[in-house]
């Protein structure tokens, strides 16, 4: 049997993504530049995500707040390494009224405004003008503060999902009286992400400290996740920052202490955006479609009834609703199972196979004959196929019914299991010179598709400054990163790679997205 | 015992509605013009109203989706109508980049785009070019989608919740075959509307169909929701509109019908805001603030522990987290309750102010005597005061606990009953001439704040065009408009007040927000 995709993983990578994220109904191009249109599958997933990431944001002390999408052009200005970072690339509101002049509809030259507005690229300017009023004393910290939004960053390649124009996340954003607590409180928001990508979307990732060169524009330090795609690639899949007192000595967010002292606050920002559904479906995805983990799964079961115009086809309906009331009073781990009777006038196969391409975990095909025996015909969609044969189980409906919840539960259980061999299996950390690495990902850049390369793992002295961008360049001629440096270390280290001086901690190189 | 607010509804209601926004922590302006920041309280009302509200929205057959918030030029200028309700109000994007010039942070001139972006106001046109796309076939109708979303509209007089640049919102669109179908969905959905408006908010509304001149831009017809304010003035809650095929023949939205032949899509639109929670203020809350519904209060039960930095101080503590616990068990019919126990380190009396202010709906004071008798001391929100005197209850722990969901069930049906009889007294139907309809509002516009004036019902011979131009300026020298005209009507109506002639129909007629 064919694959249920035009193109294969290994035929071309980036070609298969796009026809996952259309075949599988996830979002599509609309007709504003780098602007997405998430369909309701694709959102189903998002919604899903959002739902079980907030319950642990609020269990974590975190209270959701909503900030102006809009900021004043003189409050980015204050924050100049902030704006440095991200001055290329905003979405700027200079007038607040259209005008039909000359039979021809326009921007109003009348209505310019006074003072520019920007498009949120991230809220840490917006919120610490508001953070400066609410923190007066030190009773008031720690202020631990979340928000879900749009934010915009003009990008010169989007790509649906991993890079778009404006996107959507959660930015979390909170002050406290010293370092050491902010520091926790940003350790402890990269430990809610590393579970919840590991538990809920079964994508294994590295949580780790980024290097100078890759911090968040402001940031004192820079945490983030990595997944690994099937290419290979990594995928900065959420990061956390330690913003120390830089944004609130620019937006002078100070307290009272405990004696009478005016201190700065230390604050944090952290977050995950709709980038991660491109991380699932890199981390899951086959050749025939998206396959979803049943945690973000919008349906988790869905039942095809085969039709054919035919009289008994009353009896197969029927038997497909009681199946699905039956389905509906159970549970998996991640709550009562979310289920679908396909009842669209399409043929069976045709919906069979969407079903296959939209991922989800469990396709239930009842035929007259299943219900003359009372049985029910699945799939699996983690064990689609034996080499190239679909396989498909059939069981007793009531035994099916009783065992669904489990199924999912192993479903979740076996996609992560796959990802996580995968990714331990393809760290390398026999590679102990540059020379190695290189002839590893190959002799240039030129060379990128050439076969699958995972990550390296190797010792580095940390350099800094002018030495650092070197290594920078280095890398950056084999389309190479700095990852991060995992938070668990080994006790001793190589040399350093790049500059042979004793090494102080491990890090991972990787091509990335 | 003074009141919790410096200003009550009668003294001045537009600052009593100020004082209940800021000292019930809901929300408060940002140093954008015109957009506010939601506190976590406000925040919170809002995420129940969305989370109720989206489920009644999935039930009717719809799924949500999201849209880019940008909206090419170009799109707004194919329909006519629609952008001249619009134009005057619409931040407009005319750049991607800021630069640093000379030293000063500004907009790159070198960065203007193309063809300027206008932030969404509403999104029928960038949500119909889609469905021009995902429409093909009889097959693929009904299109029902909706989508949670911000959108801006510049406001010159913008105020808390009920009129600010950037809010939030659903904004549902569907397409449908025929114009019975479109116009059953555009009815449905106003429903939806009202029972959620009298089931969750606790609010009453008129639902009816808006007159011509009050139409949405470019709509066929346009039905709303209407409440009444405390003040007497009606607020609308939501809309829903039937479009015609104004906006599929702008933007192509066709389909092939069963025997072959091509048709323009009837199309629909309806929304509803986070004006709302400006709804619920001015129709629950009191002289002492704000009251909420128990089915949108974050938290429905707080408890105050009375601490004294005294060694039955722990005592306290334990009693109020069992309490607390066994409470959580429980549910009403919203679902398991809500609870809070408020540790922060304040004054008792000054948290127990705190959540009349912001309206929780029973709040338990717990000190060392409620333990030793196994008592709870609580207040009902909705009943806070005989005249001057704030009630308090006390009752034996595990009935109070036994009882807490039933409490909470009658509390919102209470905050119902008390604006349902307020709403129903105030809507005079015995004025049979504009000149009693003017003795009653006051000889002029200038008396407005002249004592609590209900709405006015009467008949009309619904004028059209020039006819109810001149209907709209009469009644605008009163501030007075129509706000609509009720589904259920009368069989017989009086001669119109405005013309004379033969009455059609019965209106609203009211000040409005």
């Amino acid at each position: 049997m064919a694959r249920a995709l035009s193109v294969t993983r290994e035929e071309n990578f980036p070609e298969w993504y796009l026809a996952v994220v259309r075949d599988a109904d996830m979002a599509e191009n609309s007709a504003v530049r780098g602007c997405m249109v998430i369909k309701p599958w694709g959102w189903g997933v998002w919604e899903l995500i959002q739902s079980d990431l907030d319950r642990r944001i609020k269990e974590t002390g975190h209270e959701n707040c909503y900030f102006p999408m809009f900021i004043p052009l003189r409050f980015l200005a204050k924050e100049a390494q902030h704006v440095e970072g991200f001055a290329k690339e905003m979405a700027v509101v200079t007038h607040h009224r259209l005008k039909t002049i000359d039979g021809v509809l326009q921007v109003d030259p009348d209505a310019e405004l006074e003072e520019p507005l920007v498009v949120r690229p991230t809220s840490e300017t917006i919120i610490g003008d508001t953070f400066q009023r609410w923190v007066q004393s030190y009773r008031d910290l720690p202020l631990l503060i979340n928000q879900w939004a749009n934010v915009v960053r003009w990008e010169m390649r989007p790509r649906l999902f991993l890079r778009t124009a404006e996107f959507l996340w959660q930015e979390g954003h909170t002050a406290h009286a010293d370092q050491a607590e902010a520091m926790a409180e940003t350790r402890t928001m990269l430990e809610v992400y590393r579970q919840f990508c590991e538990e809920i979307l079964a994508m294994p990732v590295m949580a780790g400290e980024k290097p100078e060169n890759e911090r968040f524009p402001g940031a004192v330090s820079t945490y983030s996740v990595e997944a690994m795609m099937q290419d290979g690639k990594a995928l900065q899949a959420g990061t956390s920052h330690y913003l120390g007192t830089h944004f609130a000595e620019a937006q002078n967010i100070r307290y009272q202490t405990a004696d009478g002292q005016l201190a700065f606050c230390h604050t944090t920002s952290w977050g995950v955006s709709t980038r991660l559904v491109g991380g699932v479906i890199m981390t899951h995805g086959d050749d025939d479609g998206l396959r979803l983990p049943p945690a973000i799964a919008p349906r988790q079961v869905v039942i095809v009834p085969m039709l054919r115009d035919k009289p008994e086809d009353a009896d197969v309906l029927a038997y497909c609703e009681a199946l699905r009331s039956a389905l509906m009073a159970r549970h998996c781990r991640f709550g009562a199972l979310r289920v679908l009777l396909d009842k669209k006038p399409l043929k069976s196969a045709d919906k069979r196979w969407n079903w296959v391409r939209r991922g989800a975990p469990i396709i239930v095909e009842v035929g007259p004959r299943d219900v003359a025996a009372g049985n029910v015909t699945f799939m699996r969609r983690d064990r689609l196929r034996d080499g190239d044969k679909v396989l498909a189980q059939t069981a007793e409906q009531a035994a099916f019914v009783e065992s669904a919840g489990d199924l999912l539960d192993a479903i979740q259980a076996n996609l992560f299991a796959e990802a996580k061999s995968r990714f331990d299996a393809n760290i390398r950390s026999d590679l102990k010179s540059f020379e190695a690495i290189v002839a590893y990902f190959g002799a240039s850049a030129e060379d990128e598709l050439d076969g699958f390369k995972g990550w390296v793992r190797v010792s580095w002295s940390r350099p800094s400054g002018a030495a650092l961008a070197r290594v920078e360049e280095q890398l950056k001629a084999y389309k190479l990163t700095i990852r991060n440096a995992p938070l668990v270390q080994p006790p001793q280290h190589d040399a350093c790679v790049f500059t042979g001086a004793p090494g102080v901690e491990d890090i991972l190189l990787a091509r990335a997205y």
